[in-house]
């Protein structure tokens, strides 16, 4: 998706050399992809390993001075998400971002990131609808695929802010296949408004959180 | 999905009942999710609770007589997948059938489970290609929203039968959000046809398989 599949991480004195995506270096990346010989290896891991190398990625990783760190996890409640909450307690962090589809069986998973968040003291900072809609580049009607306003609705229900839905976009994925710039692509697509004000609305939410 | 939710697993004798989707007790179910006090509760659990879990789906449940018994696991090559592979392994397994959507990121997932799966002596009885391109149901117009023909080719390259694809449809999520029998309500539907091809085919080589 980030165009950084050929890249390596380095070893210097302090840790591991994150990737850095572009030539400013604002965006630093660390993944086990890097980490693999071939990239159709299969990490065959049960959790040990797995929670290892999460703490391993908080702590031996040369971040530097970051504004934020995104950590991208899998969806449901065991080893990665224990973990991770685990290895970032020291950092104090600022929350968690939600993401569902709109229908009732994508919702119910969200329901129990909800209350796993809840038991382990993880702030939710919002959620967010994906796959909210498509509208047909040949005819410009909208069909909700997935059902309508499932996020919304458990955003409500749970008094956690709601933060946006992100309609089905051809360009979206266009963009993430050849690991091109979508906002520089696309700025007249719909997906793009949606992201930029989610987007938006998160840096609010994270700095009513941080003050 | 199957309007099951409210169902309870009872204890006998011989291990735990299964819950009977319908009235001829055609299909029976096992899940975590009934074993939950509230559909909410976060199943906050690290890998050895699950294996345990997972073993004992396979042992202590009073099965029966079986045609197929068909376990729907989550994305990726961790716990989940390696408990389920050692507890079926005495069964000897028909094989595994992998779902991907079209685009890169995600055939790239399905290729390391084709990996885990040659690492384990699984044999991969096909992929199936979900998310398969979209026809508008206003103008007919079809949209390759997640890109198209990524599982076909993973399959050609993988020397493994392709099976099938599945077109978004919004009847299909329709029948899943209701608990609906979609086969007897949407008789008409694309995706109706492509579930049927895709379940005879795969039962071509499942008896390739164990012949």
């Amino acid at each position: 998706m980030l165009n950084v599949q050929d890249r390596d991480v380095h070893q210097c004195d302090s840790g591991w050399v994150p990737v850095f995506v572009d030539q400013d270096k604002s965006i630093a990346l660390m993944s086990i992809g890097f980490l693999l010989e071939k990239p159709d290896d299969a990490v065959v891991w049960r959790g040990p390993k797995k929670n290892a190398l999460i703490k391993q990625f908080v702590t031996d990783v040369t971040w530097g001075e970051l504004d934020f760190l995104i950590v991208d996890t899998p969806p449901g409640t065991s080893d990665e998400h224990i973990s991770t909450v685990e290895s970032l307690r020291p950092f104090k962090p600022l929350g968690a971002v939600l993401v569902t589809t709109p229908q009732a069986v994508a919702v119910g998973d969200v329901r129990r990131e909800l209350t796993f968040c809840k038991k382990t003291g993880l702030r939710v900072l919002g959620i967010v609808e994906n796959m909210s809609g498509f509208v047909c580049p040949h005819c410009s009607e909208c069909t909700n695929i997935f059902s309508k306003g499932g996020g919304e609705e458990l955003a409500k229900h749970a008094g956690v802010p709601f933060l946006g839905c992100v309609p089905l976009d051809p360009q979206l994925t266009q963009s993430l296949e050849e690991g091109g710039d979508f906002l520089q692509e696309f700025p007249k697509s719909l997906a793009f408004s949606a992201l930029t004000d989610i987007a938006k609305h998160l840096l609010t939410e994270a700095s009513t959180c941080s003050s």
